[in-house]
């Protein structure tokens, strides 16, 4: 990995695809054609794309009763301590309303409300992961939405990964559907015969699901697209380079559009961690894509001081951050802008991508400097009520018509003192 | 107003504009020359379009000043208590974030920080509303944002609107720059040699603005794209009909794609309304306006219960939602899906739009399904924290590796697993 001294402000970010016009063509057209014939679309492109013939897109409680009965009782067991986990934590984001007593028994209130229905896309084949269905569903089901749903591509067996379908189980969701790319978010969008629409689509997907998604923002709402995975880790003398090193590879193992990068105020540190990866690239499995990211985004920076560090860190706003310093707490209270943070020597970033109870769905590609990771927040919605009594309106009439007449907006004016116009008549 | 019973359930939708693709085409140049030749680029553009040449965008103390002291007193006056009011409200929204102890000294954390800056932008002309910068900036503040900026287009005299000097002075904002178009969004975003760059954008604007919004989105954070504006009201026969019609006319007067509707129990109700409608809107400055909004998106429904007409109401998930009837606070309950609510005779919509103190920036639409009007959220974000003890971490580093495995990445086994590989040594 190349070391260079930490001189300027330096950035995580990279153009990121964002599809060409023919794949926005087809998303269009498959979007289209599924709002105006419904299952019959989805069976068309599932058949052309997935190259399976699916008649009945539900999957039945025998396909998923024979899934978990399949499943490796230990991992199952895993699975559900991991649900436990993200459930306890994101249980603490869960919130009320409130109302607010005015003078004169007026009242302003903020209630809150949990979306109706979500829909999870999974993605197909090695990137169906489990520990997604987990992520995204739990904080659906704590904000209190009613109706969860999930849609994946089938394999080429017409079925969808036991993995998936245990997760869903452990979690109560029985929903499910086999459909996926552009026609699927079509079917979650605009809803067809077999499914009913939803209010919001979150998880990852290949361009065409992202296009997809891009296009019916704003008829649902949708999640972040997400960008290629990243890892921060700032580290001084105090830390141990085999393990640096293995928490770099284990994002950019991910992608080959990855980002790992070393933060150090230790020169030894940033040698070793170098030797380090190189020798542990070569016992990698999947060595072909960390190396690729390593070469083109991985970087060490040897820091003057750990505030200088922090600074950078802070122009990062990495996805995840590792601390690794001897006052790792009090140096993560510096930190401004990072999806995750991961402090000490034992909170290795995988720990929070399955199981510590954090979510791993995080903001990239320094948008941490704005945007958070997924949460219960983004399953609710806030409605504000305005009771005004009247003997408020009395007082207030005169004010809020002279700031809608200096708006020019005489109607606004008239609405407000309309209260009085049938006053005397009463 | 066209009366009609209600049977189906009913919609609000719009096609909204969407703009050309040459008018896209315009907004990606306009975006790329701010990014490449910055203040130049504002300079040439600002000439262009809004046919004004400046060279210093910054609005001096100055002028600031010399617009607080023409300005009318009692409207000063009146923005200052609507600023208060607004104040108040969002005041409740400001939340901590939370740690959560572990087992064994280990804990979870969430963090949250306010962005460090943002950009409001004022359209120009009749619609600079200053309540528009009271409902924008007063969140942000809340929310701790530390560098809150305006950007608007500068009249053919060189100036901005006083009222929209003012409504900055009495929240303390002084960074306001005379740019307009989709070269001020551009400007907002990436930064130019007289203005650095934010990290979200809001405010409403034209079809330029809107695009360029759209364009920028992930490079920063932007609020919603907002529509036309809409009313439903829902009452019954103990409603007056002078009243809900003036307030259905103060939203048509906004945009001739607005919407207003009153879904009602009463026939005699209807049947008044329409007739008030009609007379009201002879008297109405903006008639033109809202006399198009009430031809195109006009709508008296007839409910046979209280029950239907409220299923209706969810259905559309208004903008604005007045309910005048009997019972509005419990009838109010039932509705699961609008912006803002306004209960009983008193809470003419004007009231919220102005002063109460809730947010006038809703989602419209019928995204009320899904989004909330802006709020103290909106201004941060949410970081998660993770720290796990040797002993947590020797627990559960099995579990987190067969997770890992299950999903096919290795690396993440390895770097959960590796904080054993040195221990011996130790």
């Amino acid at each position: 990995m190349n070391i260079t001294k930490l001189t300027n402000t330096i950035s995580l970010k990279r153009q990121l695809e964002s599809g060409n016009e023919e794949q926005l063509r087809t998303v269009r057209n498959v979007l289209q054609d599924v709002r105006e014939h419904g299952d019959d679309a989805l069976r068309k492109y599932t058949e052309m794309w997935d190259g399976v013939k699916i008649d009945n897109f539900r999957v039945t409680e025998q396909e998923i009763e024979e899934a978990v009965n399949s499943f490796d009782p230990q991992l199952k067991k895993d699975l559900e301590e991991a649900a436990d986990n993200i459930r306890y934590y994101h249980e603490q984001q869960k919130r009320e309303g409130y109302q607010l007593p005015l003078a004169d028994g007026s009242w302003l209130a903020q209630r809150i409300t949990p979306l109706d229905a979500v829909g999870l896309y999974v993605p197909g084949g090695s990137a169906a992961y489990p520990s997604s269905v987990l992520m995204n569903v739990i904080p659906a089901q704590v904000a209190g939405v009613k109706r969860i749903i999930i849609t994946s591509p089938a394999g080429k067996d017409g079925k969808l990964p036991a993995a998936v379908l245990v997760s869903a189980a452990i979690l109560g969701i029985t929903e499910i559907y086999k459909v996926g790319g552009a026609q699927a978010i079509g079917a979650l969008a605009y809803g067809t015969e077999t499914i009913l629409p939803v209010d919001k689509i979150t998880g990852p997907g290949n361009i065409f699901v992202a296009l997809a998604k891009r296009e019916v923002f704003g008829e649902v709402a949708i999640d972040m697209i997400a960008g290629p995975s990243e890892i921060c880790v700032l580290a001084d003398e105090t830390a141990y380079a085999d393990e640096v090193a293995a928490d770099l590879l284990s994002q950019a193992e991910h992608d080959a559009l990855a980002c790992a990068v070393l933060i150090t105020t230790s020169e030894k540190l940033a040698e070793e961690v170098s030797q380090q990866v190189e020798s542990q690239l070569s016992q990698l499995p999947r060595e072909a894509i960390a190396r690729k990211a390593i070469e083109n985004f991985g970087q060490i920076y040897i820091a003057e001081t750990m505030t200088q560090a922090i600074e950078a860190v802070n122009s990062l706003a990495p996805e995840h951050l590792e601390i690794v310093t001897k006052n790792a707490e009090e140096d993560s209270l510096q930190v401004q802008h990072a999806g995750a943070i991961f402090l000490g020597r034992y909170s290795s970033e995988p720990v929070g991508d399955y199981f510590a109870g954090t979510n791993h769905v995080l903001p990239t590609n320094s948008t941490a400097r704005f945007a958070s990771g997924l949460n219960v927040d983004d399953f609710i919605k806030r409605t504000s009520v305005v009771y005004y009594s009247e003997k408020t309106w009395e007082q207030n009439a005169p004010k809020i018509a002279r700031l809608a007449r200096m708006e020019g907006l005489e109607g606004h004016a008239r609405a407000v003192e309309s209260r009085g116009w049938t006053k005397g008549e009463e």
